[in-house]
């Protein structure tokens, strides 16, 4: 497998060209100080390198040797320990961490470019940091005074983990029949007892520490979401002056054996009368949870972007080195037995539709992450303009990334061939562990029934509205630039066609209470071409104009428009089959399946 | 994960409802005899209960346990080598074998079904005698009458096993370039030396002997594939009297690691000065392979289809099981804590996809099977017009049924949430199980390839002129037919989709080499939904005058009905990639990707 090498020039690209970054850094007062485009090149230069030469080389051992249990003890593969203190010794933990208690206050633009590096050399390293930072983000948001100060230097330098337990046995999706308990104790701390599944990061040996945010339900808490809250659970209690002290009632049963992300140990988690503190209000535990969900959705749906640029990657440079058969055109290589197969058309097609969609997600991505930036950062009417947006693009670009990340890394392994089903070549292994992405953390069925639901249909298109008219300002401003034309006019013709489904659904809700959920799918599928499409006009206007003279900006214009060409008529398809509603889907009697 | 029950209605309904089998058998001279109705019901259900009792149960341990090589001894999982002798032992070597040696000389049609529940139930296992299966078909139609009668017999009893020798380390899709040698010896036999990877079945302990059928160049051969011959290489040479004989210069050098199929061994072979016979005639080995090629890729579709039933199964188990969250039209089961999943319009929408998928596929598995029939069996221009269609369809049924087979699995494995994740549950088996028939016995981009290419623009158009001849007789017969209105139309426009793209790849084709690859995955598609089309039309046509008093024949009917609604109008937008042609596929210069 070809050494994972950062796509630097992609990244600064979209920050700098595209978005603007350094603009918007400069114009925040939170962000003026410490970020500008000199540190944010360094971040990311120093990253590309932790990238190659610490994370991606234990990525095929991590998966060959996987997580170990043995007696309540998690034990991950060789090397992880090392790199993972590597990683916090480059203060990685702290970058977009609260500086008020040692974090960098970096924006989500930069660390998005970040995870991305991450996630692409390795998804199973990834996440234990990644929940160590959603953990962060909930304790920072909710947290008292006492606990931020207590915990979150910690938690930032890496020598404490996080660890999030939602999930139980009977209780996924539908968080509001979790069973855990959450008894008051006279010390004003709790007492939790109950089990909780797939907890990633339950246990491991990377931290001497690991920080459990646990959602229990209080002895007179209502049924239901509303009868949630939630509990900071240190796997080991924190003496006063900070120091580590007795083990608290938390311990590992297991670890589950998976299709993919082998070397993250994902734990079967026993509370059994353990010691917690309260986090945020009573029963408002799923809303305190739920500040954090935008950055961990959009953080999962970068673990898709990740792995289909390391599976492209792999494939190109496959393509270019195995010769087999000959150009349509005649022999391009007469002196070999054959040509490299990046001459036939098919391999091409699979390229560049790994090309365009990783293309596409990046640029959505940072797009996205602006919004949180502007949502954080920001004040007054524009950050709740960029609230909306951000609520509503989070589940498009978690399903969205990672469902066309199963598809990049499943063309990435055909372009190999039966090779890419040999373990030792590596794509396989990118389709095991991106395959998960597509179910936690909210299945993608439920991020698209957030989106058509929740975000669109219970405020009667209002935030869609918000990113319909973000669209139209582009192709407005751009109606008369010749340059754009040939692309301008499909993303309005492809606007449009979003808005009447939007509308068509939104009708169809009133009647229906289906009609939502039989929508769902289809439709984020739909938004998230369109998004592309936006996108990829967006790098156009800025590339365009400097193709002539530069083969990168003259890559991203042809990718445009093979992207316009080849995979936005996808569009039609879709719409054709959310338009059929739900009435089909709805009829099969249940014992008729 | 649910027990396998083979979906014997379903199989009864297509083979003697839909396509009649029972009278194409009795009008045939070589199958009259031996090929009825109730020899058909008998042998199916003797099947479903091997695959249900005796293959199923080694499914999920062969692959936790894998094939183990040592020393050049390659051991399969616990419980392959008893339930090989069972399946030997009822004969199930034989069923469509040559009746002059042994074989039963039973219909494709039934063995087509026969095959999809091996598959079903395991397709590492399937792979053993699918391949001895395949030799005996080559060894059948080209072998001289001496190789027919020492090896056959012993094929067809299973207690010699059977391996296809073709792919080089360097030589997959393009073995014109093969290396490995065949020289001449006085006695009439080759002396075969080479190298030889991915071969299925190129060692085990299932059977006393392993035929290979190998690859290989005479000294003076032309270059390419017009130079490539066919050998017969016994593991252990066999005497005059049938008896074994030495060790010949066959030695399996290593195993595979691999994403799935783990209890089938994926080999490298050694050839060293092995003694092989020819078969068939000199330098016309690839023609002599692509002879029972139809049947194997028939075959690997029909995995596709096998693997994607026994998630639908799991997933239906799961889904009325699994309680989580309420319908949107009110509490169902408001007793309980929450409904069980199958009232999700996007739950139902995930299994009627299956639903309708497999539905199709098996529809036309049997329809191709049917022709492949005729095309053996029949006479004059009825056998000819079959083995067009067949030189059609093979390469639709191959990659269709395998890409769908993969979007089915993964659909399955997203039913169950997380738990579809974890190895115990068996839905990521599949997953990881199917994405190799999408890979071998030709690529499914070298399936699309030979469509649009071989089988379409090299001919004009004529073969798919005689399908769409096919499916507008239907059109036609049913014109008046009310109860078929809501069908008869929409398959009428997509035929006419389908016949214009057709004509636009054939006029491209004429100025532009690399028009057909461009066009080839996506029209390969295109003409899958619209050939599913066609059958689940036929399937209506049997079933709706039945449907008012019938469970089996309103689902049939319900099912067609969502998946002419919710999946056919996908057309769209492969049509509209399809036609976006080859240039910005070949625009993005070599470097630049």
């Amino acid at each position: 497998m070809a050494e994972y090498k950062a796509p630097l020039r992609e990244m600064n690209f979209l920050l700098h060209e595209v978005f603007e970054a350094d603009k918007l850094w400069a114009s925040m007062p939170a962000l003026a100080e410490t970020a500008d485009r000199e540190t944010a090149d360094a971040i990311l230069e120093e990253m590309a390198k932790l990238a190659a030469n610490t994370l991606d080389p234990i990525n095929r051992t991590g998966d060959e040797e996987g997580c170990q249990w043995n007696d309540g003890v998690v034990t991950t593969p060789q090397g992880f320990p090392e790199a993972y203190t590597t990683y916090c010794e480059g203060g990685w933990g702290a970058l977009v961490g609260n500086p008020e208690f040692g974090g960098m206050g970096m924006p989500k633009m930069l660390g998005a470019q970040v995870e991305e590096m991450i996630c692409a050399a390795n998804i199973s390293f990834a996440l234990y940091p990644v929940l160590t930072n959603g953990a962060c983000l909930a304790i920072d948001a909710h947290g008292s005074e006492e606990l931020k100060q207590k915990y979150l230097p910690n938690m930032y330098a890496g020598t404490w983990a996080g660890a999030m337990d939602l999930t139980e046995p009977h209780a996924g999706t539908d968080l509001g029949i979790i069973r855990t308990k959450a008894e008051p104790q006279e010390d004003g701390s709790y007492s939790i007892t109950g089990s909780k599944i797939f907890i990633t990061g339950g246990d491991h040996d990377l931290s001497e520490n690991i920080i459990h945010l646990v959602l229990a339900k209080l002895p007179d808490a209502p049924k239901g979401p509303k009868g949630i809250s939630l509990f900071l659970v240190p796997k080991i209690l924190v003496n006063e002056d900070g120091s580590l002290g007795e083990r608290n009632g938390v311990s590992c049963g297991s670890i589950e054996h998976k299709m993919g992300i082998k070397a993250s140990a994902t734990c079967a988690m026993n509370f059994d009368g353990a010691k917690g503190w309260l986090v945020g209000e009573v029963n408002k535990g799923l809303a305190a949870m739920f500040t954090m969900m935008n950055y961990e959705r959009l953080g999962v749906g970068i673990q898709g972007l990740g792995a289909s640029e390391r599976s492209y990657q792999s494939a190109i440079e496959y393509a270019r080195d195995r010769v087999q058969s000959r150009s349509p055109e005649g022999a391009k290589q007469p002196e070999k037995a054959a040509d490299p197969i990046i001459v036939h058309p098919d391999v091409r097609r699979m390229l560049l539709t790994q090309k365009a969609l990783i293309g596409g997600g990046r640029a959505l991505s940072t797009y996205v992450a602006k919004w949180l930036d502007i949502s954080k950062f920001g004040e007054g009417e524009e950050k709740q303009h960029a609230e909306a947006m951000v609520a509503l693009l989070t589940p498009v670009a978690k399903a969205f990334f990672t469902d066309k990340g199963l598809e990049c890394t499943v063309l990435g392994q055909q372009v190999f061939g039966g090779h890419g089903y040999i373990r030792e070549w590596g794509q396989e292994q990118l389709v095991r562990d991106v395959r998960i992405t597509q179910i936690y953390e909210g299945t993608n069925g439920i991020q698209a029934l957030d989106l058509i639901g929740r975000k669109t249909v219970a405020n009667g298109g209002a935030l869609f509205e918000l990113f319909a008219a973000d669209v139209q300002t582009f192709i407005d401003a751009n109606a008369d630039n010749e340059a754009l034309a040939e692309y301008i006019q499909p993303l309005a013709t492809e606007l449009q066609r979003l808005k009447d489904v939007t509308a068509a659904v939104l009708e169809a809700a009133k009647q229906d209470p289906n009609a939502p959920g039989a929508a769902s799918v289809e439709y984020l599928h739909l938004f998230g071409y369109v998004a592309y499409a936006y996108m990829w006009a967006k790098v156009v206007s800025v590339a365009a104009p400097k193709a002539a003279a530069d083969d990168f900006y003259r890559s991203q214009v042809k990718t445009a428009r093979f992207y316009f060409a080849r995979l936005l008529p996808m569009t039609a398809g879709l719409a054709g089959s959310v338009l059929a509603g739900s009435e089909t889907l709805m009829d099969l009697e249940e014992e008729l399946f």
